[in-house]
């Protein structure tokens, strides 16, 4: 906004008076130890049994030319800046599939719930972390598939009714490198790992999950061009998150996440802000 | 995007197969009672002592024409449709100061913190919920004072460190009328409530408390033409929370907040899903 006044106001206090008061950054982040323990409940769940008193990030920045499924890539420009408004900001302009995102049931399905039709208590999960690293570094069309289901249950216990389970392929990593995230230069020729359908619909039908997430562009493998997973388990009325970050810093089993998607009015899906705490 | 092969096979599934397996949505939400009480951290916090079984959305639906300080309004049109591409997602281009969102202390001060900038853990935080809507309802110019703090503190105890103050003036209820909403027909000729620059600076400085948030436009009232809680507050590189939801419905004392903003790149502040629990 250029209003009148806005900018002689704000610029003529800073000229004349300084910026403003003490900055008090370094107390405040003094401060943010203690008051992230304060903040932070308890964990009830959980393996340790002590407080929750860690966080962790699993959102990627969200940031102009993003690597998407297809074109175009998130865009932003100027709408102000200090010199001319005497305040900054930005507009932007992206596909709802853009960054660490959410894939709405109704992206595939129509009848299916859009984004404002997932209550906030559908967000907040407990978090279940399938670690395929290995087999991805070797071979980036891997899938979670059941057995990796099986075998983490095996080391960590049983996947809890209500569940995030996630897919820690490693490729997080590769954000900012659009090749190599996307394994091809444009569709069908993808190559990144996903859930194979027969493991997201064991998850919805025998583990009663509440969603599943992917370190990747898509919940399906990229060499995938019948998108099983997104027709199958979108079509249970459960949601997907994409492009998560930092899944290899959350303890496998007891964390909670947050997926703070922004209510998108009829949104297939769209950007949010995920984290966990422990 | 419009990729070869993806209307053909996803629409070619649904008319051979039919809408795929069970749809799941009774069984999903009859368990997402329990399934959040499992889910929700139980609060060591609080006056209840008890477990923390409850959330709140504190955020608006992101909608086209939310009424903004100054245009634009946010906009969306469909970039993919069923029937054509066999899926269906929107794109949307708004100012980065629309819908429920964050004011970044780099919104007006220069060399502040931006989005990216602030941590996860300054994004949970301690709720205090400050209610001036007996005031408000009488004068739109109204504003949380310093008397309204301390009025506050006697009846529901110290605000902790590190916490989130929010005003309550009712005005989130207006928000789907922009000429209610915003109290006046354009700037500077607006009238809807907000913190005095005292009282602001009396949490940053008194009380340490990490953000403030309003459920009007502005953390400054709607007739400041001098912006002072922006200039003041931001200043300390503390952060703003605009257009909150439902704060009538948590309670004053004791919730835990969580504040989901998108990581924008170089964010002056921007759209957030934001929730409490308790």
């Amino acid at each position: 906004m250029c209003l009148p006044g806005t900018v002689e106001t704000v610029r003529e206090r800073i000229e004349t008076e300084g910026l403003p008061r003490l900055d008090r950054r370094a107390a405040l982040l003094g401060a943010a130890g203690a008051a992230l323990a304060a903040a932070l409940p308890a964990a009830a769940r959980g393996r340790s049994g002590a407080g929750a008193t860690s966080v962790q990030d699993l959102t990627h920045l969200f940031f102009e030319g993003f690597p998407t499924f297809g074109p175009p890539s998130p865009a932003r420009e100027d709408y102000a800046t200090y010199g001319v408004n005497g305040f900054y900001s930005q507009t932007w302009t992206f596909h709802e599939h853009s960054g660490t995102h959410m894939d709405a049931p109704g992206h595939f399905i129509p009848g299916k719930r859009l984004t404002p039709d997932i209550p906030v208590s559908d967000l907040i999960a407990p978090l279940a972390v399938i670690d395929i690293r290995r087999k991805a570094a070797r071979n980036p069309d891997a899938m979670v598939e059941v057995s990796d289901i099986r075998k983490y249950e095996r080391a960590h216990g049983a996947i809890p009714a209500g569940a995030l389970v996630a897919m820690d392929s490693g490729w997080a990593a590769k954000v900012e490198n659009s090749d190599a995230f996307k394994g091809g230069a444009a569709f069908p020729n993808y190559h990144f790992p996903g859930f194979s359908s027969d493991a997201a619909m064991f998850l919805a039908e025998e583990r009663n999950v509440r969603a599943i997430g992917v370190d990747t562009l898509s919940l399906d493998p990229g060499n995938s061009s019948t998108f099983d997973v997104h027709v199958n388990f979108l079509g249970t009325n459960r949601y997907g998150v994409e492009n998560l970050a930092n899944l290899g810093s959350v303890p496998p089993a007891g964390a909670t996440v947050y997926v703070g998607v922004i209510p998108w009015e009829e949104g297939s899906g769209g950007p949010l802000r995920a984290f966990a705490t422990w």
